[in-house]
């Protein structure tokens, strides 16, 4: 460490080892002094020349560092004066973060959020190296909005292994994610003269905010343990619907055979459209008119990103994953069960083939609104049923993610959840 | 290598050096085998054991590969009965890439793409890799729609140091890029009752294409030798106006102080709206309107990507980067006038300051389209004037983007142009 007298007491530790570069080292040093306040605006600093002959480097890399530092606007510099803090720049005293918009709580029981610890980071990482390292330039700017090439190939191919499905890449458009994709097709449908979209009732809240953000008109369609009732569908003159028949969003219930047939006849019967949110993996299919709105949007998604899933796709590794995280979400789902036997063995989980969430209905009459704000105020986030629903009173209800939460925290939560309820 | 007997010949190569892991090693080779049609449905594989006493290795690795394969659906299996390569399967003899809605020339003067090849893609990975490594998990989940907090922070220090704004990272809003953000804006404000965007004239056509994706009437204001016409703007009714101050598209001039100050005061008069397209740094500033709509649309941003970003202007490594492409664009610039000079000796570039692109505008009555069929012929991109004017036939032009060809490109590139204007 070398003590620097001069016009500003600097204390500078050079480290020859690291792996940063000399210049690198001084202007994190001087830029985190001015970020803490411990130099103020206006303060002069050593003459490169001076600060070089103490630290023993050469006068180049200092120079370089402040150069560095003028154009980022920390330092100022006049011809034949003294470099200098610049003005107007406020110290940052470690500032706490600015308050989040999404609440914390100490269980969150909140569906929809995968086990994000589970997720593979340093198999993503090397698919990210591989990307960024070897994309040919040409394919960093501006490309084709419905996706760069490798990512559609991976995901025809996958969608045909996995899904059955015969997904041209031709006629792929990746999106960065259902809500994006979602409020595409929204708009083009509203842009085509169609008023009105057949949504699950009770449903995915967020798609009713979509579709009526692009100025379409919600139709509530009831779902039971078949799934969507496709007799109501037809008769609410709706021309396109929004289902999710592997698992239904929020009571799980599985498309039955019979209504799947019934709802590709009514697809066909008058060309009308389905949109399946496939919440699992995030892949949805829309038509080219999405595509034109996609290219005015925002000119198309991150392109390392996809070509890093493109490469992730072909290794297995998406598939490994997937498989790695079935067996979890069993573990866990049965977790959830066991546990409201224990703590609420009043209430009925209604049966579902695992997936990331579980819905308890409650008694008619059941007062929701109090039982969630009681959770809130110990701490455990949960939604209710209403939220999802066009007709909140009728049939109140917990929905309950345990896709994220290890065995012992889901016990642990619903305890908590139980002398909550009890104490309210 | 191992040669196998067996139901099928299978040919496999295990290289225990190898960063691979056995199991994901014979996973490679049979996916590849399928999928160039080696392997056929319905081929029938080696027992796990057979494989394995032939390649020397426990039966375990073979059975981990063969069931992440028929998760991945190339394999199928029974109970009792073998191994066999599933049905449906497409082979894939190297199929082409499909082609791209992008059309490629072999000298691209198409403005608007900066230098990828100067992109520092070593620091850049650094970051993501910092990101990825140290994010703690609750930041990867859905997170605030305004965008990470590191990210609105690290802006909200650079906005005030570079740029003199200054910027609460509280009303500072994440998107995708210009397109997204501006989209979201023009979407609120059409919600908000506001039917007029002004839109500067000639300018960026995609602004016209998502101000009347939203619904809105876009009036041009003409733009001189000072930027954009205040007194028209002014007598334009509109509510709201999109400039590029610092170096306006296509044309390249500065909006002049006394403009500037005019167009404040246009602003404040009436609690008018201006968006300033900064679209060398694709930062933008809405207003909180448009964060609900963000929020309904993708749910925010992806988050490492915002972290890796708060960690590259952290270091600096941004603005290091912002200073090496001046230089760079700078002598782009200068190859590109000098080449002009050389080539189209009667032509005029409108003088800018560097930037992205020049403006050249030609002598009244050239048939621009012309021109611009004559180069596409040649494999020479470029754009008209007329792509970003209101009144086309007016005055006709060609936008050169100079910043990412090298300057033996850009010789070339209007060496062959002025050859096929010559010819045609």
């Amino acid at each position: 460490m070398a003590s620097l007298t001069g016009p500003v007491e600097l204390l500078l530790t050079l480290d020859p080892r690291s792996e940063r570069r000399l210049h690198e080292q001084i202007e994190q040093a001087l830029r985190d002094a001015i970020r803490e306040g411990r130099l103020h605006a206006g303060a002069r600093l050593p003459s490169s020349r001076a600060l070089a002959s103490e630290l023993g480097i050469s006068r180049g890399v200092v120079t370089t560092a402040y150069d560095q530092l003028v154009a980022e606007g920390y330092l100022e510099t006049r011809q034949g004066a003294p470099v200098r803090v610049a003005g107007g720049l406020r110290a940052q005293p470690t500032a706490p973060p600015p308050p989040s918009l999404i609440a914390q709580f100490s269980y969150d029981f909140s569906p929809g959020l995968p086990d994000l610890a589970g997720f593979p980071r340093d198999r993503w990482l090397r698919s990210l190296r591989s990307a960024w390292r070897e994309t040919p330039l040409d394919a960093i700017g501006y490309t084709d909005p419905r996706g760069v090439p490798e990512l559609r190939n991976a995901l025809g191919d996958y969608l045909a292994r996995v899904c059955g499905a015969a997904a041209d890449p031709e006629h792929l458009l990746i999106a960065t994610g259902f809500r994006q994709c979602f409020s595409l097709v929204c708009r083009w449908l509203a842009a085509h003269g169609i008023e009105q979209i057949a949504l699950e009732d009770p449903g995915w809240h967020a798609q009713r905010l979509i579709a009526e953000e692009a100025g379409l008109t919600v139709s509530p369609i009831p779902v039971d343990g078949e799934g969507i009732d496709v007799v109501a569908l037809a008769q609410s003159g709706a021309e396109a619907v929004v289902v999710t028949p592997a698992h239904q969003f929020p009571t799980g219930a599985v498309l039955s055979a019979a209504r799947r047939a019934a709802l590709i006849e009514w697809a066909e019967r008058g060309d009308r459209l389905i949109v399946e949110d496939d919440y699992d993996s995030e892949l949805c299919a829309g038509r080219v008119g999405a595509l034109q709105a996609k290219a005015i949007e925002d000119g198309g998604s991150e392109i390392t990103g996809q070509l890093a899933l493109a490469d992730f796709i072909a290794r297995g590794e998406l598939e490994r994953h997937l498989r790695r995280m079935r067996v979890r979400y069993r573990e866990r789902h049965a977790a959830l069960v066991a546990g409201l036997a224990v703590e609420f063995p009043d209430w009925r989980a209604v049966p579902t083939i695992g997936g990331l969430h579980t819905l308890v209905r409650l008694p008619a009459g059941t007062d929701e609104p109090g039982l969630l704000a009681a959770a809130a105020r110990a701490s455990v986030g949960i939604e209710g049923l209403s939220l999802h629903s066009y007709t909140a009173t009728a049939s109140p209800g917990l929905v309950f993610g345990h896709a994220h939460l290890a065995p012992p925290a889901i016990t642990q939560g619903l305890r908590r959840l139980s002398t909550a309820f009890a104490n309210r």
